[in-house]
């Protein structure tokens, strides 16, 4: 049994990350960190922990925290993470960090996206981008582990085998990214608004979404190449869920014919077939976010366009639990040695 | 480790059976009854159930059934399991009946509101109402238990404590109910349709409910009187949760004044104190939908008006789970000698 | 033609009656005022507005604005009207105020249930309570115009013939509300944020919600006598509409028993069937929000239950138009001798 | 004052083309046909008719029509138009056909497809493809104008200025869509449950959507050249609305560079600037679904993205509107020599 601390415990994240840490068996949360509800009683902030949990909101102290816990959780705002970490936490704890502060590898690229100066750029070499199902043995080793973001996990696994195995041009992907509404936080804004955001759609951040690079660096690394793309990311009216839909040039083989289904099927069934969260849907199946909802699970599918000569990538995941707090107790059971899906076996819940 | 079969898998609630059971140390699911689907594989009618399922759906023979498992749960259509049952069955299994065939002691009260001659009368008396909070001894010993109805569970552990500890009038008793539309069904009809239910709210089966005298029987054996009261269910555009607001006036004291907070807050902690799945709420705090989604739980709380003498009693839960197949779990736990939150120890999930 | 300031602008109800006034052949806008987005393009707080209005928005400026229009309305919060109005102003134009200053006859009740002093009492009396179906004749007279609530509207319409008529013990009121979000504004806040309203549905202001004393007041003069009774509003996953769904127990006949479908029909019809926006629907037919979106109607019906001798009646109405701005526009209409629908004259939404 | 007659009057389309028809003044609805509804009154299917339309539903009989009207609007499946239309048809009235029957010229494409045989391609030569910003003097002299399709309107004028005026590769066009649920009828089926489509988003008809011929026919007229390209719809839970978004390869200048913000603006200028409804958008802004709900409005922006040399350009419709209905009385009033925005002068709704 390990002790584990959440800084950031009353954003959805944060919320999710109790919900599901409440159902593993080798943990116990000894810390309830929210700046914003300090001393006041968890429940009180998200009242379906009523008779669950009796803790109160703590402090964001990192320092206190680490003599207390195995395990910190950061699910914060980017640059908390950073400005508090420091080697006499790494020595006594993990840090497992869902915001963005150790993602990207190069420092300009995060300052220049994120618009802040990274405040322990000295840890970004050793972090280990907490991908699972591409970076699994790292994982084991890290003491810092950056958790994916929610659009970044999906699209990469979406177009990861298709990268890896050459099947596509990478000058020509596309991704367009769909998401429910709790990726955009918790925090009181007339544009998140229910009736601002029901019975609406919209693309933002287009051209100029912080996920961008994060995407491009990873597929980068799969395709052994640097990557340009583009991603666009679209509010949905919904609670969680996400959906990506990307595009892609299928490269032609050596008989000037594109790869058939059977091929591409074949790649994705290489990466994953093993793989207990990456379901790769039976073919003419789209994923739907309903399907994944309440769980770890992303599923995939593509349609090949004989027309066009282009893969169309699906993925589909919950971005609160793959999308984030289940990857990170997903990364945890990596870190500590547990079984990889404890406290993860949840059955997506429909309708 | 007991086997389970379900007769009507592939409707809402026979869905909702299957994700619950999938989390169950002591069940095995052998059955998949769905007789418009038969042959088909389950995760084809459910695709959240890909590669967690791989059974087919299998016809409605409960007497096979009965050779296979130790329970069987009937989710299907009023009449079916009255017109399926017999003294063979039920010599080799356990039935738990989600529908409403065996809830209602007084045949020709079943068949005025249902509209549908009873099959097997002769089981009634024998059946237990599984309302496990209240019957809880009973259904230990019952060989047929009658699933309550999903607004009527609500409704009646709403009220209970305020019927049995006699603090209000039973005739004037109005419950005003709120539903997602999950408690309509899978059936494909205009009236549920996306664009008739999103974006719209009304009342239907006003004085005609099914569920009315169900409600009314129950809290009559509470009362230890006869009760006649409106209720009146509403369409709500969400997927899951019912929430009952529950008028009545409360009975003047010797001294002529209406009960305090913490006389009537002691009349709910009387009953529910000790209840895993029904929490009573803090004072101040309204019941809400979304606070109990994917649980077993029940919030319940009241408020006291002083200037009409009333009190306005609510609840809220999720139809699928405490309204359906939760409480068929808990009561096949109670039947079984299984612990009683086996399989029911979900967190509610927020948002 | 004359000419129209908007005090509120740009909040929901400002930015419906926005929309109501383009459509209206006798009004032109002059005024966008709207404290907090001073001296920015309208357009840019309500997008829908692009390329139809291009005026920036103004400050709060009564009695600059007393001299450039013609009739004020004011959709702001509750204080402001009263805390502006003057003599002077009521000389040279009309007041419409949306909010509640002038709505409640007792200025004691109205600073108990608002928690505000009034700064405009002198201005009470003579001020008409803006429900067009029943005080058409005062209104036609009126300088301040008091707009009445959302909730207000649709329950007093609900209940007026039965009330009027002496059809039903007044002491037994129930109202049970259900409202969409719009109807809670457009301020930045936590609860009515996406995640937090959608797939949600709870009671708030339980006995203590604001329409209450409104609602007594007016049905009290309808039936001559003091009423109190339970108002229950509840906020429901959809941005517009109301639907009330009220009980009361109908009153005896001389011979005992109590009045039928017809007696209750006739007593609806007498009130109502002459008046272009309250459709009496058809037996049997319960009102749903959808059939009114958009529009001034309002929809009501009633079943009566033979069993409790309750009538459950119900009405529904778009909070935003025959709620807020459409009522306006109907007073604004009645004050200028306008067609009394004019601009209003526009059919629901579906879907 | 002309007359009009609507077939298929009972389909999501159909009930908005009577909205519409209600507000025009040169029109009057003389015969609301619907086969599945003969003989019932018209409010029965749509109650937020009543008391505003009184007559009853009609067979399908096109030659009686044709006697009785000025104007047919067929809103019904496709090939129903073809199979009635002829010759002595269209000499009495003329025909807007909503569904796909005359919107491809080649009938090879067309059969290819729909998947079935076309009934009169003797007449695809003479109608007019009915964009009515494209093609306005054509549809003039039209006696059958071919209704485009939702996602079709949307995608060309999207679209349009970057083929007309070649800024773009046509060969790396992708349009990803997303549409509101009306767009799938109002058939009872399974998948458009509400409880199906809430909370979740999905890509559907991925590569074989009957949409692609069309916009690829159009576009290349506009591109004057044969386009391929990928359209991808996906299915939203929100009512109405539907969102393009759109990505291509920008064409090199001689000097090697891109086209600049103002270039491509220049292009949307000049197609758009004096069409009353297709609204391009400030620099910055991303048409959103719901600031055109109700109305006739298409409001399309584009971003330019230096990293990948694409630009990514947007629209946004209500498709029940400018996406079916508005365009049809759009495309009637070009017909008929009213003014073009007759009966579409429509604020949207907003919330």
């Amino acid at each position: 049994m390990i002790k584990a601390g959440i800084i950031g415990a009353t954003g959805y994240a944060g919320g999710e990350l109790v919900r599901l840490l409440l159902g593993h068996k080798e943990v116990e949360i000894k810390w309830f960190g929210s700046r914003s509800y300090i001393d006041k009683k968890y429940y009180e902030v998200y009242q379906n922990m009523f008779q669950i949990v009796d803790a109160v909101c703590m402090d964001d102290n990192m320092e206190e925290l680490a003599d207390q816990v195995d395990v910190i959780f950061t699910a914060t705002p980017q640059g908390l993470c950073a400005s508090l970490i420091k080697e006499e936490i790494l020595k006594k704890v993990k840090v497992i960090d869902l915001s963005a502060d150790f993602r990207i590898k190069d420092v300009k690229v995060y300052e220049k996206w994120y618009g802040i100066e990274h405040k322990a750029p000295q840890y970004i070499e050793e972090a280990v981008y907490g991908l699972c199902e591409i970076n699994r043995e790292d994982i084991k080793k890290a003491r810092i582990v950056a958790n994916p973001g929610c659009y970044t996990t999906c699209s990469i696994l979406t177009l990861y085998p298709l990268v890896k195995e050459g099947l596509i041009d990478t000058d020509t992907i596309i991704i367009d990214a769909k998401s429910g509404t709790s990726g955009a936080g918790r925090g009181a804004k007339v544009s998140n608004l229910f009736c601002e955001v029901n019975e609406n759609m919209k693309a933002y951040g287009v051209t100029s979404h912080r996920h961008t690079p994060e995407i491009e660096e990873q597929l980068g690394y799969a395709g052994n190449c640097e990557i340009t793309l583009n991603f666009t990311p679209h509010l949905v009216p919904m609670n969680r869920g996400i959906l990506a839909t990307a595009y892609a040039k299928l490269l032609k083989k050596a008989d000037g014919s594109i790869p058939s289904y059977e091929e591409v099927k074949a790649a994705y069934d290489k990466y994953y077939q093993n793989e207990k969260f990456v379901r790769v849907l039976e073919k003419g199946i789209c994923p739907e976010t309903k399907w994944v909802e309440g769980s770890n699970y992303v599923d995939v599918n593509f349609v090949i366009d004989e027309r066009t000569g282009r893969v169309i990538a699906m993925g589909a995941l919950d971005n609160l639990v793959k999308g984030a707090a289940g990857q990170a107790v997903q990364n945890m059971n990596l870190v500590f040695g547990f079984k990889e899906s404890e406290g993860l076996e949840l059955v997506p819940m429909f309708p």
